[in-house]
């Protein structure tokens, strides 16, 4: 055996390993009895030592230092281990377990100051997780931006400086096309009537059939927070269920079908190699994004839409099917990031983004994040926070040591804005398909031309390789303006 | 740190460990997608290699030379450990991780063969797992009985002798009572109608409450073998559903109920210890069997039982009380183990306890296997097997490598027969109890004088304990024939 089969025998069990653990997240989430929770965080704290032992097995580095690679995916695997490997190997082990503690005890004690509305409570545990946090990546970057540092777990590559002036070239806009839609005096109506929970599941079923989702792959379980979990032939998604609003399950469903089709699409050869996942946080983020808005929100989809819903839940209290479209796009103020629409979405990420970044650099305190947060909810969105529970405690991911994962999700907005403008030049017909219900070019376009790499190219190179044009905002902002100009005759 | 401690802080994470692969295996018999079964081969031969590395961890034989202990709790864990690390080094990794994944495909192509009734399909592979089985019983053994190695594995202190020896002096009374049961003109009539699958599954949620099972630390889900898994804080139980016979699921649910409360009445004390566990396979058994057989089937409890299914289900087409005992009690010339009474059941094990015997000290040939059942069957049963499904290929265990495994069945039955008869001599007012649906005190019996202790005596040793009595055939053979002589007039 040579060095680099040594390292990639190594790196399948490995694989396979952090497999089983995303099985015990998704189990956590949808299966586990409550009295079962503090045995299941022994369970994933040993899962924990062992993948971290494999990580920074002595053995890798000097397999990767021998390692002789032939071709662009023995060089992509060599790329991928490295960066894991010197990821690992620079965090001491005792701060990695600090972390894995601490961030295992505040998620609850977040949830617990959210409940009471109780900022004061969460302070010092989101002191501890930063301070932590920092560390680490003061670990990995050495002299280098830490921001920047811990941005490389969710989208290699990208950085700080990037973020910012991307996001500062689309603020004034997205500011703008608010200030219009809202101003417009168009206020759609929304659905009015009772969704019962087995119609809203079963038609959710039936749409993350209709977007490609493979059930002899996957399964689909109900849960808190919607998510999707696992890779390679096992991808599984979750949804919830209001049975008077029935789009947060459809939607949903929709969006988790995005993220799950592309690890069900990744090309068989990467199975359980580093490059049989998504690349990045934002490469994932554009495939649930394209399937949930430029698909499943688009005015041809929403058409196909309303004759099914009719059918499965009777009349819906909308006069047409532009009423439902408008229904299905309605642009409201609104405190809540995961209830944005596609017009307030972004301005949520860029506030988060200033703020973490802030934080990491030391430029912002703890102490101070709150108005902080106050003040620029209120310049951005013309409205004063009411409680904290609709502010700076909405959001789990800081409690969890989530810095830099936020600005994915606006990134993988941008990237479905330059996909789907490619996608619509290469399918002329796309609209007319989608109108039936038909998804299969749009989200056969996807499979082929991005999903089905894996992690063979970086986050910005597979994008740009599958929209054939540089990453850019310009085609997301395009989108946003025509369709809810549309929409609001703005 | 003592070595002890050390030690311990060891096996702490190795047990979390072995919860997760339990977990997995859980997943797979319920919720998994068919397409996944492949890479959940991996996933479970990745964890068992991680499993063995700890298992045979050379750290574990110094710290074993070296720990002392001081009291019964640590002299039962160094005997545990040090038993299962000799067993551990013994059997060469390739060895483990070959027999792991030889028998998680196994199980597809035996699923396979029995629905296509094709024997010769499932041969070869027996022969591979047989082959495997051997080599590793040869690995531990040595010199010794290798079968007597693999019970081992189930049932820790038994001989291949002594099941012969008490099945021995079991079978011509078990032979007599059928005999009796059979002849004595009175053929019970079975339930007629139709029980609707929602019925069912909430009538079983309401039994295994009254068995004591805590759903805040397991849930119920359909399979198509019932089974339970896990233990510590969270055993899970299965169940299934015919909707024109609800003594399936019902007993089902009580008798994996008896598996489940086991694992969770154990002192807490003892959690991701070596002794947090069932003690072996028979106690297990016996508890199980217990709860299903000498509680469940009882007339106190099928009293009961007749008025609870006659409010869910309407009329039964049974004309009293006595009647619904007898049709739960029917007993009925029938192939298949699973289905088997009280009476014929443990003939089946008997049959298969010979038979793999036989097969792993090499007197039987794989080839020869389903003559050998078919003769000894016509023999004990007086009926020609009709087909495979039907005879050799109904049981999962050989394909999965269980080989030892079965007798812990029939070892199971005579240990409740044991505890039982104590049991009631503890508590004279156990049948007014149960006949009132009030099983607290039979199983708070149980909870306290057996499941409690875990891990920290040998089987024998935890039953005699409970029974204040030596381990016997007679208990369970007078029951059997005190409730069958009173059913049939015999």
């Amino acid at each position: 055996m040579s060095a680099y089969d040594d390292l990639i025998a190594h790196q399948k069990d490995t694989q396979a390993l952090s497999e089983v653990m995303g099985r015990l997240g998704w189990d956590q989430e949808t299966m586990m009895p409550r009295g079962a929770a503090d045995q299941r965080a022994e369970e994933m704290a040993a899962m924990e030592s062992v993948l971290h032992a494999r990580r920074t097995d002595p053995r890798v580095g000097d397999w990767l230092d021998r390692a002789e690679a032939s071709g662009d995916v023995a060089r992509a695997n060599l790329r991928l281990i490295r960066r894991e490997y010197d990821r690992a190997t620079k965090v001491p082990a005792d701060l990695a377990k600090a972390l894995a503690k601490a961030t295992s005890r505040a998620q609850g004690i977040w949830a617990e100051a959210r409940a009471n509305e109780d900022v004061a409570a969460f302070l010092p545990t989101l002191a501890e997780i930063l301070r932590l946090r920092r560390e680490e990546a003061a670990a990995i970057a050495g002299d280098a931006d830490p921001y920047d540092a811990l941005l490389q777990d969710y989208e290699p590559g990208i950085t700080g400086a990037e973020l910012e002036a991307l996001f500062s070239r689309m603020r004034p806009r997205l500011v703008d096309l608010r200030g219009r839609v809202l101003s417009s005096g168009y206020n759609p109506e929304p659905l009015k009537g009772h969704f019962p929970e087995a119609a809203q599941l079963a038609l959710s079923a039936e749409l993350a059939a209709v977007f490609g989702y493979d059930f002899d792959r996957g399964r689909i379980d109900k849960a808190v927070h919607p998510f999707s979990s696992g890779s390679g032939h096992d991808a599984r998604i979750t949804t919830r269920v209001d049975e008077s609003e029935p789009f947060g399950c459809l939607y949903s469903t929709i969006h988790e079908v995005g993220h799950a089709c592309y690890e069900l699409n990744i090309d068989d050869a990467y199975l359980l190699t580093i490059l049989g996942g998504g690349v990045s946080m934002g490469v994932h983020e554009s495939q649930s994004r394209s399937y949930e808005n430029q698909m499943g929100r688009s005015r041809a989809f929403t058409g196909w839409l309303f004759g099914k819903m009719t059918e499965t839940f009777g009349n819906l209290n909308v006069k047409d099917a532009d009423a439902f479209h408008a229904a299905v796009n309605r642009v409201q103020s609104g405190y809540i990031r995961t209830e944005a629409d596609e017009v307030h979405y972004n301005l949520h990420i860029l506030l988060r983004f200033d703020l973490e970044r802030a934080l990491i650099t030391g430029d912002l305190q703890v102490a101070d994040l709150e108005a902080a947060w106050n003040d620029r909810f209120a310049a951005d969105f013309g409205v004063a926070v009411d409680k904290p529970s609709n502010g700076m405690l909405q959001d789990v991911h800081w409690s969890v040591g989530l810095f830099g994962y936020f600005p994915t999700y606006t990134l993988g907005n941008v990237y479905a804005g330059c996909l789907f403008k490619t996608l619509r030049e290469d399918l002329p017909h796309v609209d007319a398909q989608m109108a039936k219900g038909d998804l299969s070019g749009a989200t056969g376009w996807m499979a082929q031309n991005l999903q089905t790499h894996g992690g063979l190219y970086e986050p910005g190179e597979v994008v740009e390789r599958a929209a054939r044009a540089p990453v850019s905002e310009a085609p997301l902002l395009d989108y946003l303006d025509a369709k809810f100009g549309a929409i609001y005759g703005v």
